[in-house]
């Protein structure tokens, strides 16, 4: 009698169903009718008008602060401000900070993607829960000192997606934050074939990419010259990101490769050129060490200009033909074609312009830190390199700076100027660090490029490194993922899927 | 005296750069004269014509098994195959299998996506390692069984990467595990707007899309009715993995979204819609309870048959309009375009038909197994449902089976026909599992829809169904990461950064 317990069971279903569900939630049938009678209406229309603003603050609200950018010195800037004098609104396209000094060991799987991204509203959940503050999914297009407002245009990402659409966000105090942008040098093609590494979804293209030429030099048909042009990794540009890539990249060849991609391992190649030396900025001694070490692990390091990239090789000015399977540029960076069109001061070498106290020179309510910032000729101040350190410690700062206006009463736009705004911003630089692979860092605790101090190499101070980064990495939850990603690679090897 | 200092440290690293690197790598620098060399040659000619395939294996070596794809029956397959008798070829567009039962909980942060992603290159270490054996990163394209060979092409992935090409392996055993393709019972739109949940792409498709929509949702000029539409999460198909979804999406909004997105909570909604009845396989007491703590935890069941679905909303057939801002559809499966083009005896369904000892009928040396296939007629035994246990099971056995051949000298193409095959695969249901979210979960434990057998619901359930799943999880360093990603939910909620 199976067929008839089946057939009284499913007519049974069948009844009781809507039974079932009426009475356990009478509101969401309302909610679900209010949906589908609105329904045809938005679609039978065109896409309503965007004209809303984030107007500016009336006298009941806290003054607003708002931050361009969500890097590392608009992160700390946000982390460190008071929330109970000021409403935050961070204006971004990402919705994380990127923990950039492990951004390199994503591209190999020593670390997953996530452990490095830091959600904005974690570092400060008053964006996401307090009623003035807010994050905007948006990218800056220009500022209006003027009327003390920014002009913003969401991101959109491609069909079944909301086309884009501009807004105002009207500001008591602008934090900006902007960031800088990998330089090419006007280099004809960098843009088009080779991959910085600034952002996660760099390091995510990069794995992709290396594993698809790992798999691909396998198949069939590929030529010898083809396998070797395939599973030659150029990296660009000496930096510490280049070396740490380099260093990752042979690690991975080293450790995974070998095992895991035995039929090609004989093929992949790291070539690291640089027009110069090497971690220009770090001790001489370090910076030998370093050319040893990446030299024994495989690294062939080519000094050399890069004068033209094509999509399967590069050319050197010497005329030199290098082909790539992969190519990843780090020569540094420099103001964004934002920053160089917004109409504000600018320091040497293009940097929005600004002064002791990271104020915009002479623009009343804007300050700007971070690699968009330097301070203007008339401060007599050098303009700072664009490190993580210098942009936290900007952050850190104006933070504080700003809280102490705040208390003061000097919150609202066109207030606060007349107040005294206590020690300058001085930057004390903590020395360099940079990992080389192999379980071996350089560590730099020299104050200057010329300056006396300690230089540290090898395992000592690659475990320096990595319990310094470890305690850096934002939130417990992320340090406690970098250390079970560290982990785990030390145990059971990267990890090669292609997701 | 620093700049003296600075400039004796730089010539003396341009000096002593090349002196440090040649000695300490003779054969590097070769290596790099080679590359270098050779360069020119490879650009300056048309990319070499592709000739290469994998000719059929030869007296000296071992019997070849191509095993097309890498889902369950093709992987549990691997695993068991016997390296020393066969030599195994992989061809599949994915280089991991994806662990589909915990697919739908990557898409809210509750795992995350490396967890559920399992390399063949682990599951088999030989097809990375073995001379005689490999993984080809590519698509099948047709079977030549008169000839014993598969016609593969490469996958690509636009610019920078190689244009696709075709290629022929030769195998001694064809083993097809092809899986299957979503269902959309042609209706229009499907495939443009909604979102499968089938592979790890889908779901980080979903994951980005759900935080681009609450990210929108808060950007000045978003109406209220767009607010609805883009929060509207319509989940079609009330199978396990549909109701799985809603369960952890609806736990998502619960537990995540309230605090990470306080300003638009309110706005939204899951609405999952099925035709018939939610889990119709399961017991009737678990579906109604399945029913009710869905109703509970917000979900909202509609039932009816979606006619149209639009980039911004579906209608169904009794002409009521649902407007959506995310669409996900899993509405079951059915045989794959490619295998219906196959030029094989079919099962009833259109599978490919396989007799009892999942050999396609008639077709020396080829097999089928998983969602592909299908007992034919003649064998009398109903076509078995395409879960991923039926599919894990039928691997296995055709491992053992395979390897009994291989043993018996029957390992060669054209061979092994005569031998005795021993028992046919016989399919005994374990019963299935669902989790509803919320720490709850349905175990039916009945051998068959109409049988009877135990039936549980709650928390004991879900627990149950944790540990079946984690120690299915193919290694144990994705067991080990699977818990370490429940831990630090738990601890500290889902993830939100979208990268």
């Amino acid at each position: 009698m199976a067929w008839f317990r089946t057939l009284t069971r499913f007519s049974a279903t069948a009844k009781s169903w809507p039974v079932r569900t009426i009475p356990t939630s009478p509101s969401l049938l309302l909610t679900s009718l209010r949906y589908f009678s609105t329904g045809a209406a938005v679609d039978n229309r065109p896409p309503p008008a965007r004209c809303g603003d984030l107007e500016p603050t009336r006298g009941g609200e806290k003054p607003r602060v708002v931050v361009l950018g969500s890097g590392w010195a608009g992160c700390r800037l946000m982390k460190g401000i008071d929330t109970n004098i000021y409403d935050v609104v961070c204006v971004s396209p990402r919705n994380h900070m990127v923990f950039t000094p492990l951004l390199a060991s994503t591209c190999v799987g020593t670390l997953e993607f996530r452990s490095v991204a830091e959600p904005v509203g974690r570092i400060q959940p008053a964006i996401s829960t307090e009623p003035g503050s807010y994050f905007f999914l948006s990218n800056c297009k220009g500022i209006d000192a003027e009327n003390r407002r920014v002009h913003c245009e969401t991101v959109t990402e491609g069909p079944n997606t909301p086309d884009p659409w501009k807004f105002n966000v009207s500001y008591d105090k602008l934090v900006i934050a902007l960031g800088a942008e990998a330089l090419t040098f006007g280099i004809r093609g960098v843009n088009e074939h080779a991959i910085f590494l600034r952002e996660v979804h760099h390091a995510q293209e990069i794995r992709r990419r290396l594993l698809l030429n790992l798999m691909l030099s396998d198949v069939p048909g590929t030529t010898e010259q083809e396998k070797s042009r395939l599973l030659h990794c150029v990296v660009v540009g000496g930096g510490p990101t280049g070396v740490e890539f380099s260093g990752e990249l042979s690690d991975f060849i080293t450790k995974d490769v070998r095992q895991r991609h035995a039929h090609v391992k004989d093929y992949i190649r790291v070539t690291l050129i640089e027009a110069n030396e090497i971690l220009s900025s770090f001790d001489d001694r370090l910076r030998q060490y370093a050319t040893k070490q990446l030299t024994k692990s495989g690294v062939r390091l080519v000094r050399g200009i890069v004068k033209d990239v094509e999509s399967h090789k590069i050319v050197l000015d010497n005329g030199t033909e290098v082909p790539y399977g992969l190519l990843v540029w780090s020569t540094g960076v420099g103001p964004s074609s934002l920053v160089k069109s917004l109409d504000l001061p600018k320091s040497p070498g293009g940097r929005i312009g600004i002064d002791e106290w990271l104020r915009v020179a002479n623009v009343p309510d804007v300050f700007a830190i971070g690699d968009c910032s330097g301070f203007v000729e008339s401060t007599g101040k050098p303009v700072l390199p664009a490190l993580a350190q210098v942009a936290e410690r900007q952050g850190k700062y104006l933070a504080g700076l700003l809280n102490r206006i705040g208390k003061a009463g000097g919150g609202r736009a066109n207030s606060g100027a007349e107040l005294d705004l206590g020690d300058p911003f001085v930057y004390k630089h903590m020395g360099s660090m940079a990992t080389i692979g192999r379980y071996k860092a350089l560590v730099d605790l020299r104050k200057s490029k010329e300056g006396k101090g300690i230089s540290l190499a090898g395992f000592l101070s690659w475990f320096i490194w990595r319990s310094a980064y470890l305690t850096r990495v934002v939130s417990w939850r992320n340090r406690f993922y970098v250390a079970v990603n560290w982990l785990t690679t030390m145990v059971f090897g990267r990890d090669i899927s292609r997701i």
